[in-house]
Parts: C-alpha cells; structure tokens; sequence
C-alpha cells in the first residue's frame, strides 16, 4: 500500500510517494508550480512522475496554499496560481488517477503533520502557529482536525488585536498577522524609521523584512529589538486568546519568524503568562516550536493522505 | 426513563424531572442557593425533592455558573457560591444517588441546549454567546460540545480585542466582555459622564445599568446610543473573528443585552459585514436571537443529561 503526498505552493509543485508508515519518502519530486503548461496539467504530469511501477496507491492528498472546502474537493482561491479559483481539484485529480483523492489548506494539513509526526505527537488537543510572511495554522481538537462548516475554520492570524491598526495581508486592520507576521515586523520598523528613528537597518542600507531585523537586533539595535518585542507580545496575549478559546495541551510554533529564537520566543512567553485568564490553562501545558521544518507541507499532506 | 437536569447559579438552585422527550419539565423546584445549611446538601435536598416515586432516573446533570472539569468531574471555581472551588461534585452526587453524573459549564451547556432545542436546530457548527453582565458561551464543532482538555474552551468573551482596554470582569484587559457586556455599556456611560458628556441618565439621576442606558437611548439620548453602537461594533467584530475560526454556519446571541434588540443588533450586523475576512463565511450563516430564554440554563443541562 502505497500513498502520495502532494504540497501546492505559489513557487513550487512537490509530490511524493510514501510507504505504509513512517515519513521517508520513496521518491519525491519537485518542479515550479508555473512553465509553459497550465498549472494542473504540470500537476498531473508530477503525480504521473513519482507513481509506483507495481503497488497500489490507497490515497493522493493535496495540500494547497489558499482557501480550499475539504469536503466539496474545491479550491476557493489559490492568490499564487493562475486560474485556480473555483477548481474542483479533487475530481479532476480523482477522474484522472481513478483513486482517492483529499484535499487540504496547507496550514491545517501543517498541524496536522506536526500532530501527528512532529512536536505533537501524544497530545489530543493541539494549535499550531506558522509565523512567517503571513500568520496561519491549524487547530485538532479531541484528535480530529478543526475545518468548519465550509473548511474555513482555524484561521488563527485573522482576529482582531488592534482595532484599526496596521493593515494585514488580507485587508482588514489589526489582525495578528498585521503585527505579529515577518511582514508586520519589517513594516513596523520601516514606519519608525521614517518617523526618525535611529536604526542600523537605515544606516546600514541593508533591506528591510524580518530576517535583516532579527540580524540587526542580534547585533543590539534598539529599534529592532523593540520591533521583535512587540510582536512578541501581541503573539503571546494571541496565543492566550487561543487558549480561552481551544484550551489546547499544546501550542507549536513553526516559521521564519520563531527562527529568530529567543528574540522572539522570549517576549512571546512573557506575555502569554501575563496574559491568560487563569492558571489552569497553564497546567500541563507546553509551548513549542515545530519540528517537522521545510518538509511540513508534505509530510502534513501525507498525514491527511493516512487519515 | 426519567433524566434529572440541574442549574446551578449563585442565586438560584434549579432541579427538574424530565421525561424520555421533549423540553416540558415533569416537576421543577427552586430554592436560594444561600441558606442555613450547606449549598450541597440543599442541592442534594433539591434533587432528591424531583426525584420520580416510580421510574428509574437514567442520569443527573449539572450546569454550573464556574469553570469546570467535565471529564473529572470537579468544580474548579464557583465564585458565587462558598466553599465550592474544587469541589469533586460528581462524585459527590454520584455516591448520594447511585445514577450517573454528568457536569457542565451553565454557558456551553446554554449552547448545547440551543443547539438540541432551539435555535440551532439543525445546524452542526454552532457558536453561541450570552451577552449579559459578563459575555459567555459555547461552541458545537461537528455536532460536539468544545470543551478543550480540561474543560475549559470556548470563552468566547475573553479574548483580546482592545489592548490595555477596560478592566475585563476576570482581572485582564481588553476583553470583549469588558467593552460589549451590559456591565461595559454602563462602565461606558459612566466615564463618559464623568468627562462632562451631557447624558438624560446624568440629569435624570437613574441607575446607570444596561437597562436604562437602553431606556435613555430609545428615547433618543445620543451618549447612550453610542454606547450601544460602540458595544456592537466590537462584539461584531468578536463575532467575525470567532468565524474566521470556528467557521460555523449559525451564531446565536443571548443575554439580557441582546433583549436591547435593534440598538444593539443593527451594530453589531453591520460590524460582522464589514469585519469577515471573505464573503464564503456568510455564505449559508445565520446570525440570530436565542429562543429558549429563562429556561436556558435547565434545558442545556436537559441536553446534557441526553447525550
């Protein structure tokens, strides 16, 4: 019994083939996710490429980054594909290869990847934060993966911390994402300099996003520093909110953002204990970073193909 | 078979026999939670006072107004009533009755009752808030009650919405219960008056409660309309952000607050319009009024003593 695993991104198509149980690859393939052909025929192309010459595939699961309803099989908007809005993924997938076909948002297929091979294992009730250019994630609940009713559930970037503050990538003000993401960092800093103040980023030349912030705040510029402190603390006092909400055993933390290690992490866990609304939350409870690294898009595909 | 459903709140101790279907109580009692004897032994009184001659009680549920531990069974905390905090009350009920115990918090077994008998009947993914003199809640993920790993979930009225906001009823900042509760309308009014805003509650030397603030803004006093416009605009927003993630297809508001009717609902919808992340959210949803009033608390615990 064999399973593939698919990771849709903006930049690159990947798939791979995997065994029974662990998560070693048998092949894994990976092409950009826009060339000459359409973006889905280079798909089908790619599932062809890593298919097995004798054993049977029990599963395809795709994992794609944009809006999807895992129980109708149709994309919602894919922002970095070109006419993937409204896809039926799943039944051009399923009619072609003649096999079960699930369909995931990379984020939620992420917590489950981590819940299931990763940081999470043996925990029951899970939130999982990717903390990068944008803020997403995925939530398991009583070891089921929280979707909603229309797949749209457990979009933890997206509620409000600062009514009216800075603008997030979705286009609403003072989300998490706005403040917390690598983006809401770089933005930040950008905006003090502009207000005068001192930065090494400004003297420096040197580019602005969260990866040059965290390098500049390392070397122990106060501006950046600050910029990773306040973005810590709307995260902790965030994760607080998640857990009044979820009431989870664990938070994990994955992306470019918690690289940045204790600059962040340390400000992130100040705040979270100042913040949430009582001890017991607290009891037994831990917060982590992710384990599962780049491969947590398809290892999370894998994990839903398994399901 | 008979099931016996309990209410406990800090002022009122409510039992009522049900029978096999239907929400029409058999027998149903009330005493003062306070009294010269214990709390628990006038519960146990209480019960044994509902108690059928003849049919054997299938099982015994209990709503609490505290957080708890469904799963162990013990009261964390009962801030009305003495002596209770961590009382193992199952257990407790369990050996005095000899019939199975189940336990419960008052808000998301308000939920659970809206969900089984009014007005989320039907749906599977359900939030819903009473807006009172604090914001509570509960939510119904895929037909199941979120209780979270220790019970304690779904506070859907603490999370950050305003940070370094008023003074939440639970000692933090900013929640969404210290700004859209009848207790953060009157607190509202109140400063303001202080300020020197002009106001008919001032003048007129009312109590300031969200009930006259209600009264003073149906007659047209423009303080208190903005009270209410000020308390829906966030709870209409809290709602967009509780979409984005539990996606649910019905949000039900309880709560004396909600009786405000329009001068509380028309913010509120127009908040939850301009707030949600992407229009699919209120594709088939329903924004709606609880239906089953006083008899909330006693009919969640009926739905309970069901499942």
């Amino acid at each position: 019994m064999r399973y593939i695993a698919v990771d849709i991104g903006g930049t690159q198509l990947r798939a791979a083939l995997y065994p029974e149980t662990g998560i070693e690859a048998i092949t894994l393939k990976a092409i950009p996710t826009v060339g000459d052909q359409p973006s889905i025929e280079r798909l089908m192309d790619l599932i062809a490429s890593v298919w097995p010459d004798e054993d049977k595939v029990e599963t395809i699961a795709l994992g794609v980054a944009g809006a999807v309803n895992p129980a109708t099989g149709v994309i919602y908007r894919a922002p970095n594909i070109r006419n993937w809005d409204l896809m039926p993924i799943v039944d051009v997938i399923q009619s072609r290869f003649n096999t079960r076909t699930l369909l995931g948002n990379d984020a939620n297929l992420a917590a489950l990847g981590e819940y299931k091979y990763g940081a999470g294992v043996g925990h029951h009730d899970l939130v999982y934060l990717t903390v990068s250019t944008g803020i997403g994630g995925g939530v398991i609940i009583n070891d089921r993966l929280l979707l909603g009713a229309r797949g749209l559930a457990a979009e933890v970037g997206h509620f409000t911390v600062w009514p009216g503050g800075p603008l997030c990538g979705c286009g609403h003000r003072g989300h998490l994402e706005s403040i917390s993401s690598g983006t809401g960092i770089a933005h930040y800093v950008s905006a003090q300099i502009v207000e005068g103040k001192p930065c090494a980023l400004a003297s420096l030349g040197l580019p602005i996003n969260a990866r040059t912030v965290a390098e500049a705040a390392r070397e122990g510029d106060a501006l950046c520093v600050e910029a990773f402190n306040r973005a810590g603390e709307f995260l902790g006092r965030g994760i607080a909110d998640l857990l009044h909400l979820f009431d989870p055993t664990i938070v994990i933390l994955g992306g470019g953002v918690i690289k940045s290690g204790s600059l962040i992490m340390d400000p992130v866990k100040k705040s979270l204990q100042e913040s949430v609304m009582s001890q017991e939350y607290l009891q037994g409870f831990t917060l982590t970073t992710a384990q599962l690294g780049d491969r947590v898009g398809i290892v999370g595909a894998l994990a839903l193909a398994r399901s």
